[in-house]
């Protein structure tokens, strides 16, 4: 059977239902813009761990067991867990796969991983394949300033376009069945490469890939920005959400008052966060702990979530090659019988 | 409807056919024992490229193109590229899909990645979200290396229980019609972690997760290693397929002459070899090189092939963690028209 719309999205016939959710957030964001919402907040970026890597695994693992406790299910009622991180071979999240007993595989797309895991996760529950899917993802500000950029010791000046990486994550628990918001549709992302090498603009470098995304969902769907509620980007910033508004502009499609950008929103102005919030954890806190719980009460009824990625690494910066950018969105209808 | 057999493994209605295909490897492969069977051989491991970096992903990039055309399609009509690599953030898949018009999924899971690209792309395509996906991998001798270990300049010695990363890759393209051979099953991995944390013995740390993954095989399929014409592991080098060998034998599982290792396989004695060869593109190079044109000719008509990743980074090595392994599996049988 036909499940697709289009060149890039498709939609759900059993339209999978998020019966658990999880967010969990360090001190900084949870001082900032959605100091209301995020209700679990670290104390301590380190969590009570030796080194900020391995603090990171310990917020993912947090996160996924807080995520299944809230769907009341148990861990051995997860099919599988859908996850994947900023650090290098997604250590954050193979090791802590390593606590579940169950199937994991292993996505890579950058602060698009919210987006990435809940799209193919629902794809395998309507499918028919998976019952039950966890879907996580975590950043973390010391592990992506030191692996991306200079350890913190050197306490390096930062550039006016640059964003700060979210420290915790946030984690869905999908079902083939149950009662909740559901994932009605998702539209897989185009890899776009517009030229851009300052690893310290990367919202300019993934404006293009949300541009893409964006119109490809519009096109394929038969809707316009106006059909949503609210449209949110993962992590493009100030800047970058500029662009993309001029971008979609000249396209012929008006981003108006219901889009926002999850980066831009992340941190208040007196917590000189320069373009704004970036990270795995940006889009993915935000979905958890703001979006959803709109959701709960119809503020929103139908979001189009769209999480970006930049997929640059070290080397490839090194190495003077420029800066590839992905957009994976889903839509998320809220829960009529929830009210 | 329900696709799941028991707890790991999904079964296709409609199995995903390999409609094409390719392979690509370094000199040194070219030499091994599989010479018969690889018929694109890099004269250069550089490829003509100024890095090693970009020599991978231009054999990425050569790999889909000619499994493309092997499928005697254009470009243009693959829905939806799915890959990963052995380097940090995946570059050489997210550059190379710049290249396609296509839609991209990262997926990261080591030496896995050719049987979690076909697991995934076959419940993609089954559940009917996806008509054609081209799944790739590729791994290079010189960039793992400077990646995991020491810079080739350095001139290391390599111990004994050392494994050869292979250079070159392999791409399959899946499609929901056509003539070929099918996938039929997924079983998905769970990680498994012993504690290994010796990174020059990746083969003792990923046996537990090939165990794993067939035992788990054998019981949601109620087979045993007898149904299966051929049943090949990824990359456990000699000393980790004699460790599988002795655990499945333990846990009451007998595998006979039909089963091998990709990895053990790979190079001549006269190579010094030590373990075997190792990397995404083992497994990846010989099913697409060998195990396929096996079953072409009918010498196999069922085989199982369970790629195994070993998910370590450089950074929870030094931290002194120990390796997780995962293994994913698919069963492949043979086009009965084709003959």
């Amino acid at each position: 059977m036909n499940r697709r719309l289009g060149m890039q999205t498709v939609y759900f016939k059993n339209p999978p239902v998020i019966i658990g959710r999880n967010h969990l957030v360090g001190k900084k964001e949870g001082q900032g813009n959605f100091k209301g919402y995020f209700t679990n907040v670290l104390k301590n970026d380190k969590f009570g761990e030796k080194t900020f890597e391995k603090a990171e695994r310990k917020i993912m693992e947090t996160l996924i067991f807080g995520a299944i406790e809230n769907a009341k299910l148990k861990p051995n009622q997860i099919d599988m867990l859908l996850s994947g991180d900023l650090l290098n071979q997604i250590i954050t999240s193979s090791f802590t796969a390593r606590d579940f007993e169950t199937t994991f595989v292993g996505l890579y797309g950058a602060c698009s991983t919210m987006a990435e895991t809940l799209a193919v996760a629902s794809c395998l529950i309507d499918g028919g394949f998976m019952d039950k899917v966890a879907c996580a993802t975590t950043s973390h500000f010391a592990t992506a300033e030191r692996q991306y950029r200079n350890p913190l010791e050197l306490g390096n000046q930062r550039p006016p376009t640059s964003q700060w990486t979210v420290t915790g994550g946030g984690c869905c628990v999908l079902s083939s069945k149950g009662i909740g918001h559901k994932i009605t549709m998702a539209t897989f992302g185009k890899v776009k490469d517009y030229g851009i090498t300052d690893a310290n603009n990367m919202g300019a470098a993934m404006a293009p890939a949300a541009m893409n995304t964006l119109i490809a969902h519009f096109e394929d769907t038969g809707t316009n920005p106006e059909d949503y509620d609210a449209i949110f980007t993962g992590d493009l910033g100030k800047l970058g959400s500029n662009i993309l508004r001029s971008m979609m502009e000249e396209a012929g499609y008006s981003l108006g008052i219901n889009y926002s950008d999850c980066g831009q929103m992340m941190f208040a102005e007196n917590q000189k966060p320069y373009q704004g919030a970036s990270g795995c954890a940006c889009s993915a806190s935000v979905l958890n702990a703001y979006i959803l719980s709109q959701l709960d009460k119809a503020v929103f009824k139908k979001v189009l979530f769209v999480a970006t990625g930049a997929l640059l690494s070290t080397v490839s910066t090194q190495q003077g090659d420029s800066i590839p950018g992905i957009a994976h969105a889903v839509v998320i209808e809220g829960c009529t019988q929830c009210l």
